[in-house]
């Protein structure tokens, strides 16, 4: 378990985070409730609202306030409004063990409905006051463009090592970081300490990404509990590939002659075997490791106690004990 | 041409408005700026930033602030990303004479251009304030719940007509009559005057839809220069086609014996020539003039000057002139 999910406030916080979840998209209308609250009951790990708990608790490690409770909240709902809008784009029929809106309502009810949360939680940002607001609006819209970035160069040989970065920093990195900045913000705590949260959040985020792809890659179909590789059969280029196919060589030209195009199962499990013999998951783990360095840098800045403790530790942990924070099966020791 | 959109100031603060709009989605990424700018550069009306200055400016008919420019921009955003939505969830190829961002980029690409618009529009909002950033929040709720609610009724024979009113408030009338309020509560006018201007923009928006749901039934395909009955080709039932099931009788019967699914061009003749013989056209027509009483209601509250004048013109001008603001070949007399 997360360092962070273990603090011995944090199970009580939870359930009002959950309570929090549930009341926003509550209406009269049980149609409507339903579609909304669709995810929400399927449950989360609720990172989002934690890191919002965590920001504002750093240094009091208190209980935390309503105001933080809601800026998780906030960012909760924009992860669950894009998890809807992800699942019509992949075509999802599941999703945490429950079917997913679009194959349960259609595409046009998820596309509405994940619209509908991502109005709810601006909404319950501008109850935070315009600086929460202005911050999950312009959240939402690099959430969108790092999305926009990783879909344009889907199957692109030439993707650059920055456009993979700048995609995971909006597609993931962005919303950690804000659910941690909107906690010091609500918290009141000074700039210095709301900014470092901020810096912890994205370093997180990267961490989290980098590895999460580097699974993809190194991990079984049976770790997985899903076929592994799915990244690149679906042509996106993570960085071990992008590494891979910069080193130039023969390995680099026979996956340029199989990327660029939907891959078939052996295929797969031949680009596989190449990006997993040249180094190229090294390279990512090293710039995963950078980015933990960050997140300690961050943390350097944050007031001592039980929660800037955890949160040093919950990065480290994702490169240590991966298997603890992906739905894998064993642990994946060969990352390790 | 509406009153409003001939006020001697307003060809200026248009001309503003298209570079706000221009600006608000312009980043350093020319594919980014390409797709979020796409369906902006294919022109408009802009009648929601219109009633945003008109809000602000009754009473004193001076040039616009930035204030009420950017709260009309917010609002059009809002707009053009819930068509990005539409031309996904309609599948449509062409809109505004232009491809559609789903014809030319893909849904994928469309859906997060869309998330990107709306979330570009919270950002404005943000900026003034967390009344208007509120207001913008739950209105993009409003508009998602309104066509959440027809979607949900489309086919649906039994569909009632506080079902058909709720979706055009929500989906049509509210972002009317947040414009309106936005314009209100940038200027600082009391608090009679933008709940006045807020009714105003809701009776525009109710007027507006259930005359274009009309002529949806009273056009021939000629004067619309598309298929005409295409709602009721499409599962969606409006005033006249809801009046005529309810009132029973033979006809109703025929109706209902064809409506509940999609349509031939010989059941859409058939459809259109009943629904066009019972009454439900006038129906919905009394229930339009209730609505343009309302706004001359809400106009009676307003500071008096050539902006009230000119909005109290408007909304009478949607029944008698129908054809000035529709894209339609020919006047349609037989509406007046």
């Amino acid at each position: 378990m997360s360092p962070l999910l273990s603090l011995p406030f944090m199970e009580n916080d939870r359930q009002r985070v959950e309570k929090a979840l549930v009341a926003s998209v509550t209406t009269n209308d049980a149609y409507m409730t339903e579609i909304a609250s669709h995810l929400i009951s399927a449950g989360g790990k609720r990172l989002r609202p934690i890191f919002a708990i965590a920001g504002s608790q750093v240094g009091n490690d208190l209980v935390a306030t309503d105001e933080a409770i809601a800026g998780g909240v906030s960012c909760e709902l924009v992860h669950l409004g894009s998890l809807y809008h992800d699942d019509v784009m992949d075509e999802s029929d599941m999703r945490r063990g429950v079917e997913t809106v679009n194959a349960k309502w259609g595409n046009l009810q998820a596309i509405l409905a994940g619209d509908l949360l991502l109005a709810k939680a601006s909404e319950i940002a501008a109850s935070l006051g315009t600086e929460v607001a202005a911050l999950l609006a312009r959240t939402i819209g690099h959430l969108c463009e790092g999305q926009i970035e990783e879909l344009r160069h889907t199957y692109n040989v030439e993707r650059t090592v920055d456009s993979y970065l700048d995609s995971i920093d909006g597609k993931t990195a962005a919303l950690y970081s804000t659910a941690a900045r909107i906690g010091g913000l609500v918290a009141g705590h000074d700039r210095a300490v709301v900014d470092a949260l901020t810096a912890y959040g994205t370093a997180y985020g990267m961490v989290f990404q980098i590895v999460d792809d580097v699974l993809d890659l190194t991990a079984t179909d049976e770790e997985l509990g899903k076929p592994a590789g799915n990244d690149m059969k679906e042509g996106v280029y993570t960085l071990p590939v992008l590494h891979t196919l910069a080193k130039g060589g023969k390995d680099a030209d026979t996956l340029k002659s199989i990327l660029g195009k939907p891959l078939t199962v052996e295929e797969r499990d031949t680009v596989l075997k190449i990006v997993r013999t040249n180094g190229g998951v090294d390279v990512a783990i090293e710039k995963a490791r950078a980015y933990v360095a960050d997140a300690e840098r961050a943390c350097d800045a944050l007031p001592t106690g039980i929660t800037s403790d955890a949160m040093r530790a919950a990065t480290a942990a994702l490169l240590a004990t991966p298997h603890l924070f992906w739905n894998c099966k064993t642990p994946l020791l060969h990352l390790a």
